[in-house]
């Protein structure tokens, strides 16, 4: 197979003081960090959609971006190219990790027949690919949202019929993850929501997305297929309002439905700012509701309103998410998935290869700061003394549960409060300490 | 009594064709709507807060609004003054329902007890008023974020001895609520949330909101407390993060957590939309989740970031609400309470009945057009066909549940898709035709 | 030629009560209202992209529209074929104008000699239909956006050799714009602004697009288009940020570089709103500044940070905007242009009629509610005697300029202050009595 | 005098390894860069109203900030306490200016002619402190928002004895301003908006908003005042819409009414993000127009919608700032004013001098990453050759004015379009290797 990407090289860590545009500055796969290499904290994984699908289109503009497999004709042996391509990349990037759609990675036949058998064909030969590469899959997926015919939704769609396409192609797309021994299974619903409550019953869309999930978690117990499930929430875009707006809403949905053992949250960063959270606060939440699953490790623009799924740079972001990683004892099945493009001003082959090491250092970097105050305990400590009162005395008896509101009352009556400082600014001072000392 | 609103008559119905600002000329509260009135039907309710202690105050200026009442030196003279006129005002109204919170309606003393004594004098006080007027309840609440003893939070607070302070008054404003035959007892978590995440244990505040839930269930019970338990959810402000965020997030946590059969909730329009939903959103998803307890009727400015708590005067927005509330069989316990503030330049004795009026004509010409489009099932009739695919043949199997991912795709590959058109246009254009025809 | 949109009649007035439809209940072109015509007033105009080029495509999912003339492979064949049911589409639907963009209506060839003979072809074809049509052209615009060529802007483009293309295509878009007696040419800077400040010389861009402005000004006169040229802002999307931001920003930058006389703007209602005005904010602003040209009626989702180009249906838009623009005397030369489109989910072709149909009713009723309102006085009278302290005494000097500092510190020591409430919910109230009984 | 601030030392460079929560570990200000200081590049100033007035109170909530000063009853006794306070506070902290308004530092009296013999008292006692202490004043302002007079506004206000009293107000600032040689005046139209359009003139209220301008830079000179007068742009809050919303708006208001040469801008962080801008974008924005006057360093929370006023702790938008100042050869007459006020839950003495340590240590580093950038010319060189097609041939002859549409439309008909990338991932990653280093 020949070189496809051309005149780049293997990317290799060179240290802080590199200049060269296509080396590692931080990002230093074996250096080691309490019990586990960088490489096995960050769990690095590539979107094919992204990097070898999309072509630099926006809404307002047709692609910028022309790749080499673009010359093919037939869509088979463009799909071919582009794979060979992708795993060219992999190898040169040094990530260990994939993600795919079903669509992204075969094209659409003329009907589901053929569709499927374009699929099989192309995940033969990512099979073939992957036994001579170290690249493993992190998750499959399928494309539930691009075809006309999920205009109104898949498994919350107003048309029955399609409802049973989109439980097939998910079929398949298990079927095929198993086969490729991924890790995870995602569900991004992209169009489970509402246009407008004018003609929705959202009542009926959110039983029958349960029964949709409660089918797929009977399925791959059927196939044998172990990989964790994870929902991807997004508050909205392309939908004026989807259903898995949230962690929370998430949350609620699977509860209600008893799925919250099946399914664990797939955390995107530019989803997380759409639904007005932060990035550590999704994090954070599904932590300590046991649902943290995997991460789409991206950035948003906070004063645009759509979802830009920029390559994650800023080191707050990246130090914070690590932190709460950190805490949740890593990313297990997870992985830092970059659901990230290129911007459409940056259209060249290197560009795609810059892009993934800036992300990559930036994580890097918030790892080894976040590993730092964790190892200090900067915030552990102040947290444990904030909440002290908790440990002993009234506290005590409210978490243990042997109080109530009439021997509540009587000792608030007794007793007066004082309260201590949050001190806000000092812990983002000692935050932006750990940040800037996070290469030594 | 002397009388507070001088020159103020008891607002009654004119007609559409009225000049009188002092006139309602949409709602008409013994007009005869299918089986209620529409005094049944809407159940309006005053907030205490906002029409007899707000000031005109906002973070940069100074009140505006001085009342008959600020005259008085002594705090209880103060309070029992400002109730007098409220119930003058709720009689000349002609609103069947208020709310109040504890501090509002009687001054902080020293200490507990002392504010507990002023608390009692005032309802007291209440009681009486009560038993020469038609005015009830509709719920009562206690203030745990305006004292600087609640920075932290109330039942969510880093210290305990906060969380028992704050559970006392609990106690005491549930107790006081029923001794007023309060129909409802709400909990809006103003500061339940954090500032920052960096000195945040959100796994110990939100198992402790749960403890202290858990307590109120518990307590309402013993003394025999049957009205209708409520959260209002609000995504944040005045604290960065809010954990009753919106609908979803509380109903993740009250399914947690185990007390989804104790609380419903309560539903503000302006925070809906502070959490990027509508409040039909919000409305429609408590409904479906038989959840749907009560609603705080204002409105906010979509491009302003903060909670203006204006009085609801737009259309679209009253019809949809009845229309949800119409769907939901009625508001039950619950009301339509205006927790709507005058604007701060509207400082005028009338300004406030002149502002309920408003109100209360969007909702009876909302309540108006909701009820013809039920009648005339106009939107009923397009949802039930566009969703009739899952009423026989494969639909009617996924519904009933005795179909699968195998099955589905048999049917899949047999099949071809086609979609009807969702015509959200001509929808709105129907929606338009009933406001513009509410009043006939 | 035959037919295109089969089965679709002519689109008549039927009056508030017909159920036709594919009638208008509200826009009755003939009717007086003053000294001109509904059709006189409105000025509607279709706009050729929505309508005619888009497929229902979005960033998350290919077009679900098929169209008739998607059957032709050529190009060219397909433009024509487009255009003619285009011609059809106005003459059914019975508006007055239409709008395009260069690129619309004619394919780009393989170089911009061959794009611009395509161009010519197509107006030469765009001129023959217009003979045998009433519909006039509201005014033409080159797309300088979808093309790769201007990844980084157009007149602001760090390549100058971009520039020169744009002032090419802008040069031959203007020319058939005079050709076809196009009462206005447009200038969306769809691209004139920035993805990151890193890369960016905003100082040279700004000069570099006024530079462009002011040949632009020269070339119209040179060639003796007298149609008015208008700047239509709009802040970000697709860029990070836009130079034309808002109407105030357009404005800065004319003043600055002394086109103030030459251009004024066309507002677009999503714009406003993207930009964190309210739409009436815009037309209001640019009419006391003597800049309102013309105006792009849509709707934006004010929950949805993008641009979702919708068909205006709010019925308090519509009335604030016929307000601003009877108050501007009009619209002049400018019109209501629908750069709107139908929801992806709105894919048949009645569904374009009816999405036309519903915005065409709306601005017909704002149209009547506002133009009682000004026949009324109902607002105009408020706001006359609100600032009447302006027309005499002190008041009066200060608008004359005969008066200081030093004098009215004298003054403000020997008067003290009273004002008047704003009564913000009485004239929300009137607002609604207008609207709710426009169709009388 | 003494001691107020008990227990707090003077504050001095420690440098980064100290952890003495009152030293500074970056900003030392005697460190050379290039021709000035530390000191003299940042010309730090406390904000008096947030540090010395601010209780802590937020519009849910009352104050939680106690002070010494609060002992006294007298309210010129309580003021000139403060003011003391205020004085051993920046003697300690080391900042060497500070600002106010009238109305932070001198009580309001029974009327106009008291107020001023208030404020007279005070600015003597100010005088005198000044006399002691290397602090000057940055900038003196007035209040014109907070006091129930300006409920409409001031020079905008419908009132014409508003206006009056406004102008008083503003002369004795500015008389006071320059008695104690403040080096430049601010004004912000705290209230110089709407409310609602319903009931504005927006033609008269921007009419009379130039005319108080005018007569402000007429007493300026009269007076022999010779600082910089600056306007502070914020887009909303308090009232729903403020004329100066960005600095676009107030460059086209200042060109309109011929004050362009009058005025600069006075940028505040944090109404640069509530108006849509990244705070670097308005810092270039008025830096290319010659209009950089003065900073608000704070920094606000994105994904809120109001004004938090938090210190600046960001190191992006630091050195982003700096970078944009160093470009402007520096703040000249202007300065990075704190207008930040601490959480309300850092309420402890301690926490004044944190949050301004954590503010002045993250604008330190933000100079030394700004300053090596533009040493190194990291961005300088690419941005150099991004444009460098404006050097020579037809980019030349576009600068230089020496063509028009005709000659740019034979050069794009005879040559073709090749574009380079735009490379912003890259960019984002040397930024953060500046950072990363900054302290180097
Ligand atoms: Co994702
Ligand atoms: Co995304
Ligand atoms: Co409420
Ligand atoms: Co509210
Ligand atoms: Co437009
Ligand atoms: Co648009
Ligand atoms: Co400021
Ligand atoms: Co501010």
């Amino acid at each position: 197979m020949s070189e496809i990407f051309k005149g780049i090289p293997r990317i290799h860590y060179e240290g802080p003081d590199s200049n060269n545009p296509l080396a590692f500055k931080y990002y230093n796969p074996t250096e080691i960090l309490g019990d586990k290499t960088m490489e096995e904290h960050l769990r690095f994984s590539a979107a094919f959609w992204h990097t070898f699908n999309a072509a630099g289109a926006d809404p307002f503009g047709d692609g910028t971006i022309s790749r080499p497999w673009d010359k093919y004709v037939d869509p088979m042996d463009k799909a071919k190219s582009r794979m060979t391509g992708a795993f060219e990349f992999f190898e040169k990037l040094g990530v260990p990790f994939f993600c795919f759609h079903d669509r992204d990675i075969a094209p659409e036949g003329e009907n589901l027949s053929q569709t499927n058998r374009n699929f099989d064909v192309i995940a033969l030969y990512v099979k073939e690919l992957m036994q001579t590469s170290h690249v493993k899959l992190l998750w499959g997926t399928a494309n539930l949202f691009s075809h006309p015919r999920y205009v109104h939704g898949a498994a919350t769609s107003s048309n029955a019929d399609v409802f049973a396409y989109a439980a097939a192609q998910v079929k398949k797309a298990m079927e095929v993850t198993k086969e490729l021994d991924g890790q995870n299974y995602v569900f991004w619903g992209g169009r489970e929501g509402y246009e407008t409550l004018l003609n929705t019953d959202m009542g009926l869309e959110l039983d029958n997305l349960a029964r949709f999930f409660h089918m797929a978690v009977d399925y791959a117990k059927k196939i044998g297929f172990t990989g964790q499930l994870l929902i991807e929430p997004k508050p909205k875009e392309p939908t004026k309002h989807q259903y898995d707006f949230d962690v929370a809403s998430v949350l609620a949905f699977l509860r209600k439905y008893g799925l919250e053992k099946d399914f664990k949250v797939n955390i995107e960063a530019n989803h997380a700012t759409l639904a007005g959270h932060t990035f550590q606060h999704e994090l954070h939440y599904a932590r300590i509701n046991g649902s943290l699953g995997s991460v789409d490790a991206n950035q948003g623009d906070e004063l645009l309103g759509w979802d830009t799924d920029q390559f994650p740079t800023n080191l707050y972001t990246t130090t914070l998410a690590m932190y709460e990683i950190l805490k949740n004892g890593g990313l297990h099945k997870g992985g830092l998935n970059f659901d990230a493009k290129v911007r459409r001003a940056s259209f060249t082959a290197e560009n795609i290869f810059q892009a993934h090491i800036a992300g990559m250092d930036a994580f890097a970097l918030g790892l080894k700061a976040a590993y730092k105050l964790l190892k200090n305990r900067a915030l552990e400590n102040v947290i444990e003394e904030r909440y002290c009162s908790y440990t002993y005395g009234i506290g005590q008896k409210i978490c243990e549960g042997r109080i109530g509101f009439s021997e509540l009352e009587e000792y608030a009556l007794a007793n007066s409060v004082k309260n201590q400082s949050g001190c806000q600014e000092v812990l983002e001072s000692i935050l932006n300490r750990y940040i800037i000392q996070a290469q030594n």
